[in-house]
């Protein structure tokens, strides 16, 4: 493609991006294809010869949007939300063009330098530590697993990485903790038999006193108790564990302290949700995802730690090849991460931070919170329905409930309830298990994601419950 | 910013990119600032209120870049080059537009299912096994330490997951293998004293015989050797590391062999080049990146396993949270990398794919090996310069040599003339060290560049040697 085609089909993408984010409430939130539908339409060979790209970009209207599921749907309640904005898509469109591969500073001294300046801006606007340094990575994933390295490292003095793994190396985690602890403590050679995970509270947070009981029972076994990773805003339920006393217990015993805050992260530039968020002054390490509830397309990950100078420690290799004239002057964010090739990132989170700017970011995470408030209280005035989980931010738990807490056949209702909610193609949920029941999640936070939408999908539940019942 | 004003921003987008590729030459290859010069530019605190997209615009111009290493310059032939194309650009903002997280097959079959067919065209490509199941990465880093994984779960029939690290699993590599491999042998526990550093012939090459030695050795003193990682195309030289021999010794051993061709492998595609990809039926990973070399902006890296039953028991957990009906009968990447979030990259491999068919990419690649051997040609033709390695595909080594063959006092002209040379800012070249020599690295590869860049080239090198010469 010569670039005034390129200009043509840019226009022509514009236009679709336009009338896709205009248009999206009319596609089925969920795809509507089974196993294979998508594969079989597609040719099992490469074309010899290249083909036009207007064929290319009809295939992808009549092929591949079929087979999407509509993460920017306003009826998009399920998982997580992985907003994206007008301002970032034009950033990773600019991303794209430039191809610069921003690996250490001098393969784009801007992009390292935006990189630090944006994580410096939204560590001032959640009120993190002054101290703390932050990076832009892919996932939380990947930052959960850079903590735990980092951590291995610190607690046998980097002998792990010269000397290999040492078997007596244990983790905390609640039992409500994201996959990504258990993933990446295996990744990183702990054994899934040194994950401890403590017991939750009413609330679903970790028990501070049964992580210290723990603590203190392996230390007389002779582990070495080495991470904890906290969550505030589970993923299940949305529930804050208690980092105020957690953090005073990894401080007095010298363990390492991770915060998962890839959810609710940005509700900390909030000052009436600040509270959630104390205790962060003992934290080693803290991660939350700009690219699920701010704006800014995924993947954009952003983790801080204390000390970047254990971080690097613990991931930098130096090849020659790799050397340049200001390794001593500049952030290399090679070392700050897993992967040695970097994405432009800070871009898309630059241009979401100056256009909405700290009030509009304020205003639109209150709108999902509102709108939270708002279906709690339709579940609290109906009979049927309970509350599962306390809902402090977008995220709801609830489940059918007759009258009854607890029986098989609820779960089994909950369940074919959610299937026939989704059946009807407007809204798309998910669910979880809690206190091993099954619990639907409403999960609000997509931009475009307004009351009228809550209100209709609170019919649609009601309505499929009372077809179910006899 | 509302739909409108996204369309009118987009167009101008769109301009602006065009106009960026059509003048990436006029530019200064490698930013021309010094460290804090970007960042004093920028306000040390977030706005309080939103910005217009004009002002933003206007700074991206004038802030950012300016401290942009233009990695789509013709002159580009450091580190290995990191294409974009206008398919591409235009597939990842549609990405973008879509903002779709494609970690499961249900929360976009049509992402899964292009992944797979994708995978499978690039395999017929290359010539890989017919059998070998592909996924996309982000980069060689996260595969390399995806194969280490698995290398270790295989070699202890999975116990280290279960229970952690064994202090006797080794790795091997070359001297000239990637940093990646090291960095992903630290990540998972094995410890740099467990990788084996095989000595290299005069080709650069892995010698196979050095590599049976030692596996030898190591077992005899209760070693359990349990990874290889064979190179094609090696970052410092672009050597062929034996993959036939290698092979033969894991099969005959059982040790995971994997293969890094992160820069060379497409280069399979060209029938003229096949012969380099022998023996890759005893190969058990294999990772090539498409946003090298390929057309693809970064981030896309094919990773491909013969039995990727091995990989997701590896890395799968499996939270209630994510489970969906389907998931006996798809393929849900999700257990298939580090990550639990991935981008929808199989669009933009699919639009270059078509775009340029296998003719076109043909073509492309063979454009800069004729190129690479034009430079090679110019060398040989020069009494004071010499070809320091082989150059099989796109990357020529070479160095200023005034008829001696070794002295620190070379070492020190070729490092000065680095700098003369990139001081010129038409080009930008990297250097490395092979045996113990300072080498500069031409690594011919970018979309644009033709032979007159190259003929460039060759006269800046050539005027700032004899600018030094008393």
């Amino acid at each position: 493609m010569n670039l005034d085609d390129f200009r043509k089909n840019g226009y022509a993408v514009v236009d679709w991006i336009c009338d896709y984010l205009e248009q999206v409430e009319k596609y089925p939130v969920k795809a509507r294809v089974k196993p294979g539908d998508i594969k079989k339409q597609l040719p099992g060979t490469p074309p010899a010869r290249g083909e036009e790209m207007d064929t290319i970009f009809q295939d992808f209207k009549d092929i591949i949007i079929p087979g999407i599921t509509h993460w920017q749907h306003p009826g998009w309640f399920a998982y997580f939300p992985a907003n994206n904005s007008p301002e970032s898509i034009l950033a990773e469109f600019l991303t794209a063009g430039l191809g610069a591969q921003c690996m250490v500073w001098a393969t784009s001294p801007a992009a390292t330098e935006l990189e630090e300046v944006v994580a410096g801006w939204m560590r001032q606007m959640l009120g993190l530590p002054p101290e703390w340094s932050g990076v832009i990575q892919d996932t939380a994933s990947s930052a959960t697993l850079c903590a735990l390295i980092t951590a291995r490292e610190k607690a046998t003095d980097f002998k792990v990485n010269e000397q290999g793994m040492e078997k007596n190396l244990t983790v905390y985690v609640s039992h409500e903790a994201h996959s990504s602890a258990e993933k990446g403590a295996k990744i990183a050679g702990f054994g899934r038999e040194n994950i401890r995970y403590i017991p939750t509270d009413e609330k679903f947070a970790l028990q501070a006193e049964e992580l210290e009981r723990q603590i203190v029972e392996d230390k007389a076994r002779g582990f070495i108790p080495t991470a904890v990773i906290a969550t505030l805003g589970t993923t299940s339920s949305g529930a804050f564990d208690p980092v105020p006393d957690i953090g005073k217990i990894c401080q007095r015993r010298k363990i390492w302290l991770h915060v998962d805050a890839a959810y609710a992260g940005p509700a900390a530039i909030l000052p009436e949700k600040r509270h959630l968020f104390q205790g962060l002054e003992n934290v080693d390490s803290f991660v939350f995802n700009p690219h699920k509830w701010l704006l800014t397309n995924f993947d954009c990950s952003l983790y801080y730690v204390r000390d970047p100078e254990l971080l690097t420690r613990s991931l930098a290799v130096d090849p020659e090849y790799l050397k340049t004239a200001h390794d001593k002057e500049v952030k290399n964010y090679r070392d700050w991460g897993i992967q040695l090739g970097r994405r432009f990132r800070a871009l898309k989170l630059w241009f979401v931070l100056r256009s909405y700017g700290v009030k509009g970011l304020q205003e639109f995470l209150r709108k999902h919170i509102s709108l939270a408030e708002f279906f709690k209280n339709l579940i609290a005035e109906e009979d049927n329905f309970e509350l599962v989980a306390p809902a402090e931010l977008g995220l709801v738990c609830f489940r059918f409930n007759d009258g009854q807490k607890e029986s098989l056949e609820l779960d089994e209702f909950n369940q074919e309830l959610l299937q026939r909610i989704n059946g009807r193609e407007e809204v798309f949920l998910t669910h979880t298990l809690l206190r091993d029941n099954f619990t639907l999640r409403m999960a609000i936070g997509q931009r475009t994601t307004e009351e009228k939408h809550v209100t209709r999908a609170w019919e649609i539940i009601k309505e499929e419950a009372q077809k179910m019942q006899p």
